[in-house]
């Protein structure tokens, strides 16, 4: 299939592209690069050999994005990853987020229509799930409880337009997949997140704290009613992760579907800390915080529609996450910027 | 103040144009005349004597609009009625109906903000309350509860950013307006509903067939469990909505708040009918047709909130409404049309 892949310059998006190359597919980018870099891209190429044509716009752009599909008829099909995702900024600037994330989708259903792309695949999240009333978490479990973030309700929001899109159009086939917590990078060193400024994620903090430019970890909360009193996630390997976008867009079907992309196993803050210790061999300080509002205990995936449906598992581990997120740190200790 | 009113030239906004200049206030309307006519603001200069300048531009012009804004200056809140509002439409059509609906509101606040606007009402519905858990619907009733059409889903969309909106900017007073059902005309047979084909909503349909346009009146569920097995709901005279606007502007703090704006007497399909009847003089054939999907046995309001906190209550009655409509009707056969 040939993809137009939105957001392909980022994070999850890098590595996407680079399990859709090596599935067989062909892979367009549409990417504004803000907060995201051409070097991933250039690297994605450089990896496979592959061209890959890149699209510097917003989604939202209509002629420009238009053009860029026609330019590369036919495309097949759509997976759509660009988007805010700040939690803490999307409850700042709100309208932005709706904005951003609300708009870029309805833009890319309107020239998906219009181009005759049956097939999208979005970047949906856990968060949908807001805090769970139970676990593991299935993709029957009730979304939008006490939803805290506008970042979150974005995502619910747009999982509802696919769906009523697709209840209005036969043919459209479209897939939300509701990420956990993606880490690691690639195995190669070459690509990784690149966060700017101060990291929002847990692995990116503690990975600067065990290179050394951030002082120590804050640890939110140690008594939550966890084995060890840490909060509890669900760590997804993004190189898993991209193989399951790759088995979802090859699986669509007519209608509209959702996924859970998770491992199933919960790992609590400080089994992450203490596995980013072993695969960096350094001392990680941390510090005892209060809970975070917002923050829920535990959240974790039953993986097991995926596993059915996709024929998809995860298969490396938290310890494989922080080894290759630790060597794409520090081989490229600026990220992309000094590439 | 002066006000900007989207959507102004349509059914509502007319009359809430009319009742804002009524009580001292300046209007600007934009709307992008689908589905509305000039001509009702035409009228509404007629009757108050008084200038109100228009532009017809689709409200995501933020260019048109700003010019307009500040041309006008000062102006000091915007009442929001611009949007698409036909249930079945927007099953056939949800991205049009998210775009248009949730795409016009961010646009519109985004001008707010740049031009330093604090005060937004905005016109959600009933609808918002899904099917109801308790009658009547108090503002705390659950909301969203298998909402099954799109349209119903992009006022409850709307009312979340609002909400954010304001959790976010401490300047900003944003008050969500839930209609019941708006029935009736301007007294003065001048203003009223001008639906364009079939009309979608009762009233208009009844006196349609009154007036010999249309042969009869399908009454869809005669089993349900009511008084006569017809469908109640709680008919608002657009007088009294309108009035509603101007209440809920003049009261409107800094933060978020949302009001339902009904009569809390519940009116069933067969009481309506029977209504118009005497207020027309003339008999309304009817035909019994089975339940059609999505309706609810009964919705009808608990004002409370709005008497107490905004001093606001209904004054008309389903007579009084239909006595207008019906003066409106054949005063107008056409409508604004053949003005």
């Amino acid at each position: 299939m040939r993809v137009l892949l939105t957001g392909g310059a980022g994070y999850i998006g890098a590595h996407t592209a680079l399990a859709l190359l090596e599935a067989g597919h062909d892979v367009l980018v549409v990417d504004d690069l803000s907060g995201t870099s051409a070097e991933a891209v250039a690297r994605i190429e450089r990896i496979t050999g592959e061209t890959v044509p890149l699209l510097v716009a917003d989604v939202r752009d209509a002629d420009a994005l238009t053009d860029f599909v026609r330019e590369h008829a036919p495309v097949q099909a759509v997976i759509h990853l660009a988007g805010l995702k700040a939690v803490g900024e999307s409850v700042a600037e709100p309208v932005r987020y709706y904005d951003v994330n609300v708009g870029t989708t309805i833009a890319l259903l309107k020239v998906m229509a219009a181009q005759g792309i049956p097939t999208i695949v979005f970047s949906s999240s856990a968060t949908v799930y807001g805090t769970p009333e139970e676990l593991p978490l299935t993709e029957e479990s009730p979304t939008g409880i006490d939803l805290a973030n506008p970042y979150g309700k974005t995502k619910r929001i747009i999982e509802e337009i696919l769906s009523d899109a697709a209840a209005a159009d036969p043919a459209l086939r479209a897939v939300s997949l509701r990420y956990f917590n993606p880490v690691g990078a690639h195995a190669s060193g070459l690509l990784g997140e690149d966060p700017h400024g101060i990291p929002n994620n847990l692995m990116p903090f503690v990975s600067r704290v065990a290179i050394g430019t951030l002082p120590e970890v804050a640890v939110f909360g140690t008594d939550y009613d966890t084995p060890d009193g840490t909060g509890l996630r669900d760590y997804i390997h993004v190189t898993d992760l991209a193989a399951g976008h790759v088995a979802a867009l090859e699986h669509a079907q007519p209608g509209y579907d959702v996924f859970n992309l998770g491992t199933g196993t919960p790992v609590s803050v400080l089994e992450l800390i203490a596995a980013f210790e072993r695969a960096s061999g350094r001392d990680i300080p941390r510090r005892i915080a209060p809970r975070r509002a917002g923050d829920v205990a535990a959240s974790y995936a039953d993986p097991a529609k995926a596993h059915r449906e996709l024929g998809w598992s995860t298969r490396l581990t938290i310890d494989d996450a922080c080894r290759d997120y630790w060597n794409w740190q520090t081989n490229n200790p600026d990220g992309y910027a000094r590439a």
